[in-house]
């Protein structure tokens, strides 16, 4: 069995190493906009493209045996679907929002695979509640700086710096992180893929 | 200030970073037991000990800004408070138990601190609830093998390879790796220590 990651995220090729021990790294290039606007869709839907780019460019004729893994996860709040920050301003902003409250974090994952010949794929969401401290203004605009927020979801990392505001999670954490780990364990054992 | 971490894991001192960049680490030796046996009592009162073994060691005449935190964790399930495995057989127990059900894990931290020459101290615990998924006989002995468990109150670290059986959590994940962070950060900044 070959397996894939097409995304090139640090933090989910640490995570997918506690479920398959080898795979390549093939980060998917193509940005397409989702069509829906349900997060849960969306992160489907982008897991969904990532998987299939790197699937058919990978694929050769004996293509059995291989099994490509796309993730998307994103931060959702009061019906406001929070990708990267544009900036440290916008970091700032996301991180406002986010300070004292409640959220949502979508993961989706899609897998490629082929099977007799045949290509086959499967997608599931997994969505964690994260309960935010209420943030001074001060602390708003440290983290904001940090430099942690600009490559991440929601503007910042469960993982990091950031952990000190997280009172409580509702879910895998994992998931928040980036990778559903015990989901995709799960999955891949149903589909006899591990 | 001078901060110092009574504890020698190495999982406390990269999660204390978070809280305070810079600290010293001075285990505490003493092994006593608890007089309690509710799981939020045992960590509290472990907690203390190790706190006020290493702050009345480190402590000198100018002790002011001087704080000592000392932290324990245990994991209960069914009335049963389970340390760190003696051995792979009971590794296996431990697991075998956690299998398909969810448990609590305990955390309690305690501050030793001078204040104008007089010796305070607090504590508090925090509780998160572990959902472990139903394992076969072949993957808790796997895992038991794995070296991970000995040296983890409950035989799992959540962290490592036991993520992938882990479904979700309710509560602060970082209280499950043994310190609760954001409340550590809540603590110390109400009693102005940081």
């Amino acid at each position: 069995m070959r397996y894939v990651l097409a995304s090139g995220s640090p933090r989910r090729r640490e995570l997918l190493v506690r479920v398959i021990p080898e795979f390549d790294i093939i980060p998917a290039v193509s940005e397409e906009s989702p069509e829906s606007c349900e997060p849960s869709e969306i992160v489907k839907e982008l897991s969904f493209q990532k998987a299939s780019e790197i699937f058919y460019k990978v694929l050769t004729d004996s293509g059995d045996g291989l099994v490509v893994i796309g993730a998307d996860t994103v931060v959702s709040y009061n019906h406001e679907v929070l990708g990267k920050p544009q900036d440290e301003p916008d970091a700032a902003r996301m991180i406002g929002m986010l300070s004292g409250r409640e959220h949502d974090v979508y993961s989706g994952v899609t897998c490629f695979y082929s099977h007799n010949g045949e290509v086959r794929n499967f997608s599931f969401t997994e969505c964690t509640r994260v309960h935010v401290a209420k943030m001074t203004q001060e602390e708003i605009k440290e983290y904001a700086r940090s430099g942690e927020p600009l490559d991440k979801a929601g503007a910042y990392g469960i993982q990091g710096l950031f952990s000190r505001y997280i009172t409580g999670i509702e879910g895998d954490y994992y998931n928040v992180v980036g990778l559903p780990v015990a989901a995709l364990y799960r999955e891949l054992k149903n589909h006899s893929l591990i």
